[in-house]
């Protein structure tokens, strides 16, 4: 079973390298962009093939390793 | 208009990043893990009110600054 798992910085935290990216654009001459955010997707091939199991699984991994969640918010996807 | 841009290493691409992500996993005893590949998304708002130009226009910043085409796919996704 395929998973993505998508992680996101919550509202409100600072995105360096979001501005970073707005500012690199703006100076190629793409106007109109209002705000850019970056995040990360994490895609993790799993042989349980149960989906629930999976998800809990996935739950598991995200809060022991792959977010952190005092500043970033995840999303699990299977595919 | 919001759009998510989804960038991923081409298959065959060696993926350093998820390699070490996979081990961790193991390290913390979870098993079952077949593979892990890492990417990352680039949240865009854009006040460009026309879809279609607003995914040409992606495309471009795609192209130009935020994949490296040699390596890695991207796709765009409006919401």
């Amino acid at each position: 079973m395929k998973a993505r798992v998508t992680i996101t910085l919550k509202t409100g935290v600072l995105d360096p390298q979001g501005k970073a990216i707005e500012g690199a654009l703006a100076a190629l001459g793409f106007t109109g962009v209002d705000a850019v955010r970056q995040g990360k997707i994490i895609d993790i091939e799993l042989g349980e093939p149960d989906a629930e199991r999976a998800r809990a699984s996935l739950t598991e991994m995200c809060d022991k390793l792959l977010a952190n969640t005092v500043i970033e918010d995840y999303a699990i996807e299977l595919v």
